[in-house]
């Protein structure tokens, strides 16, 4: 099997450039695999767990089946991969994308060939979720045939259960339609989980803001590159995406029905609003930044400032009590008896003159 | 009639970047619908407010109506905008946008099904207005048929009070032209209100500059940041509204008079240029936290200068004024008559040299 | 009649955004309305001015006239600028651009309808000037028919006289040709008008140079943000230039002769060396600000030199000064005869210490 | 034989921008060249070393060999270069681009000329290695033709090992595809050779942010300039091979086989997922340098505000110690007997009330 | 011959935007003309130095000249340059193109009228030369027709010097090939003129860079400026190069070989090579002021750190010494015999205090 799909030559181990940080990949590369089967048609709907795959593969789809699903979720278990691989007769390079995971979002066609299924369209998507205050990001491969998906991933799949809901309920858009709608309700639920993601930084960037307002903290500048490689990361996702979206929508092809492409043409315009907050939020990110540095330079500003007027009242005073503190024999105010007191006096002034000129410099 | 529409499943709530400050969206949401068809012809006009909508679904529109304008102001009442969306046979992802309410700008044809009217032609624009020193927007969803028009939209409908006075005037271009006339006169209106706007930004810059220069305090800088948000969203708001309209302009449709195109190319310039101000401003507004930042930085060096000026001039002088203040029983100088008058000399002549060289340094 | 052109349906109002400070429009919304009608050909030139527009929009064109410019100054009276619109059957968007006077540069061509002249091709330009140190900048509106042009403004005549020389001399290549080359002609004039601005700004950027490397004040921080605007402005008024000369150029046009054609391509060439140049004066004034910032770094860093140069000598000596100035009974320094050399001969020994610690770290 | 090449012409000389610092050329110039040749079909391998070129040159292929790869490295026996070029019949203006070194990654086609082999195709891409914590770089230049792959370098070929050893091993996948499928394979092994560089970059950043956020030294901002510097290199070195592996995919050409343009897709992914990379990291390392910038910010304010405390307590204080320690006759307060404590007191509310003021002002 | 070419129509006088520095244009404007022909076949070589230009001009060219090439060097005598004008039949614009000597590099075709020769193409390339530490800048124009190339120039034409030498080489590849190879040489003379001097800014950068890290001085700023202008400079002469040199490749002119062409493709790779360059450089230029910025930023810090670790340990000291000179009758510890030397520990003690701390903020 292995030379057949002769993954080894391949070991590309690319590293995206985020994640040095708290952005750590989905877990789940040691994850067991769990390989789910779903059928539907509009009257009937069958989910079942599959454990014997060998089992699986050999038998038949049942008659009524209009869409199959096949969902596995943990890429550790290689053997599963190659015995879908070779059932759907995957193209040694899509496997490779799948497996490689780090995969930037992509469609790819694999056509031609007259095999009788063979998932003819490679969609590659990033999932992503937040978890401890930190942005996880996987990937998430499809498969598109005429009458079946097949979706690898490497986190659990909680994410689907809103989608596996709608299957179950009859009559739903999605249990009526065929398997491209499938595919786009998927990329529909991958996509619309930004949205949370990005109230979440929108919270953390207006908590920043007034965090900086209140004091100037290294750490605060730590949260504030912080968020902003968040949305470098949600930028490098989303970006390709579009383009992903746009392909689908736009390129006619075989296994993509004309209701998909509508809903297609709206899953556009949520990616195309994603990229737009984004931006946005990484201008305002930026902004912060430069809030911090002029936020810094002020504290010092009003620092300094006391330190002047403190100084600048004060040295000269000091001079003057030194002047009357040295122990020359001749020195004729010292026996004045109202020298004291006018000492005082003239401090007294001095001050006052010295309050006077700050203020009408703006200082006070 | 939910299962129809079947908003339930497209719940993207995606929030807009930018509204995280003073930016809020228009209210409206828990405002009562309020529902009026204004028909016209070059002869007639009527306007009426629909209290029972049922009744007026049933209802057949007047013969002599060229136009019809369906204005629903308010999107609470859910079992209107379906009794409409029924009647006019919208499609039901129109219908989202029209409810999603954070729309971007843009124009989407629904042909091809060949229903009695169908609003063929879906535009979405966003109303800018200023509320207390807040810029507040809302979304407007256009529907365009062969002879009807209906707007959706969240604000109170005064903005459309010059469009009603040139209707109800006879002769008025608008009253002889036909809905795509109409449709151009309503985005017509939503974009020049933005010109007042970007005077209220133009004032606000200049008086924000006249300040920076006056005194550096972070609040100005806040303002700098507000009003650097404000443009923002006018740019988020008015870059897809270029195409929009030059996608109405440039592409024909069944829809679209000569006429109005024409028109619309005269908006696509106004666009334009609020484009180019919105930039303009933008690059204004960078300045204005540049020129915050150096102010503050002028502020300290003259800060420092003084602090400078003081103690450069004042420690030397103070540690001569501590030396004979010292009391070792052999300083030859103490018993010398002149001593005294001498230092003072000394002390003149020392301050005299410090502000020669600072003067020279261009210090003062 | 002014129902006909109905201009108060499109008040748009539009302000530019970069006038809110020097850059005023310029004057002539209330300047007196002049008409000046020049027609010429190869062998004849009248020039008249025209007090009864009446009388003249009836009279008929002398027969050896091959172009007729009529050129008007001023604004104001707007019965003399319709009973032109009328005669030569402008269309009423291009009149209600002429009358906005705040256009962004365009051409647009109102052809299809076969009336005797109208003027088929609308060119909106920026005259610029500089007046009192300030950039002021108006519109000119061309209208070219086969054998008329048409031009208004709101600014002083002066700047066609060169023009009018040519016209005057036999023999000139102006005057042998057609109306379109008038056209050329004219925006020739107005955009080789920016080289003296130019070099204007180049002297002033200079100038500021030498001025912020002798001394940091806000005036002159002020002074580089006005060329900036300046510049901001050149921009906003070139950058659509070269589209206009480019689109007349490159588009054929029933209007637009084979010379002419051949000399706005030099025109473009002339419109895109303006653009780099200006392009090139905002990256030097960029240069300016950030000069400007580490002028004024490096002159507190020259500050805070000399402060601490002062303090780190004169603190510890008046520390030690202050030592001996105490009153303790039993201090057996001050008894001995050589206390007081010794205590200057111990200062001398710190000063000369502490320069040489601040030259090797290079401060002095 | 320098006639026909006439190299002299085309002395360009040019210095890629970067390499004034660390970034050296890969050394080689002055290497012995060594020729390799390697023939291989599905069924047979032959690597030999060859040493006589001339009599090589004479010889003819074995039957059996599909693919033939001659590697040249090191580039100083321009007699081989030559020798080889007439023997291939390459195109002068090839062999200048081979040996100039610099050269930027591209493709070039000479077809046309009816030649029996004739490298139609000419490749250059840039070899990178990291050596000794320096980012080397040398130019790889690979001719392609129907059967025969040639290949020009100036660095060691321990790059080609894994490639060697698959073309050794029987089965593999690149034994038993065709030359065009070499070419791929050697370019996918420069390729993924990045892969590596960009781990390193990113551990160097994470490092350099841990050190920044400690202490603020030049030496750690000279490291962030060479890591930015590394990161421009490979933008330099990356942006131009997507278009190189661009062109190949998309253009058909005579000698680039179906499948080798397949693989060449996957390879296009990679090439924009290290550009991804890149562009990543320098928008992290330009966050390095403003990080570092308000780090030193942050602590020169931690030092200011050390002093200003210091400062703003004690001159206050010594002033009126200056005050009891002058000699003035009659200062009725030195005869009291509870002055002194009384002085202790005053210091210590003075202090209190200082501290309190700056608490409440967040400086403590 | 005025009136024909009616040069005063268009004094343009266009000041490009870089030379207000140091940037001036190559002298020459008054530099006598001297005008060069040179004949050459495969088999023959002809150099003259034409005095009499009308001499010139009435004579036929030698029956074996495959090419004339017609240098014309200094353009002060007007008349030498309207002979040729009109022997040659160049259009009018194209002549003012050649003086006006402010020229954007670009490449023009005067076609379609039958003359006999009628220069066909004009391009205008800029010479770049350094001298004396100033970037100099002239203009080439070259007018390419059949067998004849014509070029205008101000400078010095010492550059041709390698050119003429291959001329006179029998066999060289300039010498056999047609007059647009030569027009090729030229440009390919002017484009590898650039390469030393990106040497010589490398050099520079390098140097101001070790001088950075060094000492802060304004004077480094201005040369960091100095080198962003001439980069700025080379920019603006290079990016439209790039454009004319793709030009003259891509588009089939009767007046180009098809050797030629490829070797333009060369030549391509050089413009797209230096451009590749110059924005690296100005991208570390920007990086040497931001190092400036923050080598200036470092300094202050080490500078505030002495000032406040000297104040730090001994205001509070001096205070201390102060209270103890003060003349209160009755301070107790005055009279105590060890209260000297405990003077003198607590004076000790404070310091080690206050240095552990500072030792503990990383501040020594």
């Amino acid at each position: 099997m292995k030379t057949q799909f002769d993954f080894t030559d391949f070991d590309h181990g690319a590293a995206p450039g985020i994640e040095h940080d708290e952005l750590i990949n989905l877990p789940g590369g040691n994850a067991p695999t769990k390989v789910t089967c779903i059928d539907y048609s509009p009257g009937n709907v069958s989910i079942q767990e599959i454990d014997d795959l060998g089992d699986f593969v050999a038998r038949h789809r049942p008659e009524w089946s209009v869409v199959r699903w096949i969902s596995v979720v943990g890429l550790s278990d290689m053997t599963a991969v190659h015995a879908l691989a070779t059932k759907y007769d995957l193209h040694p390079l899509a496997i490779e994308d799948v497996l490689n995971g780090r995969q930037r979002p992509k469609v790819e066609s694999y056509g031609g060939e007259e095999s009788e299924f063979l998932a003819r369209l490679l969609i590659v998507a990033r999932i992503l979720r937040i978890q401890d205050g930190n942005l996880l990001h996987g990937q998430l491969s499809i498969f598109l045939g005429h009458n079946t998906v097949l979706t690898f991933q490497n986190d659990s799949g909680d994410l689907w259960n809103p989608v596996l809901q709608r299957i179950k309920s009859k009559g739903s858009r999605l249990r009526d339609n065929d398997a491209s709608f499938l595919a786009y309700s998927l990329l529909d639920t991958v996509i619309d989980g930004s949205f949370p993601i990005l109230e979440n930084f929108s919270d953390r960037a207006e908590e920043l803001e007034t965090l900086i307002l209140e004091r100037s903290h290294p750490k605060i500048l730590g949260d504030v590159h912080r968020l902003k490689r968040g949305l470098l990361l949600l930028h490098w996702v989303t970006w390709p995406m579009r383009e992903v979206v746009q392909t689908l929508q736009r390129d006619p092809h075989e296994c993509m029905s004309d209701t998909a492409r509508v809903y297609l043409r709206d899953l556009y315009d949520h990616v195309v609003q994603i990229i737009d907050i984004v931006e946005t939020y990484r201008e305002i990110a930026s902004d912060l930044t430069e809030t911090y540095m002029s936020s810094v330079s002020n504290r010092m500003n009003e620092i300094m400032k006391v330190l002047t007027l403190i100084g600048t009242i004060f040295i000269p005073l000091t001079f003057l009590a030194g002047v009357y503190g040295m122990n020359f024999r001749y020195i004729p105010e010292l026996d004045l008896h109202w020298a004291y007191p006018a000492f005082w006096m003239i401090c007294t002034l001095l001050i006052a003159v010295m309050l006077l000129y700050f203020r009408r410099r703006n200082w006070l």
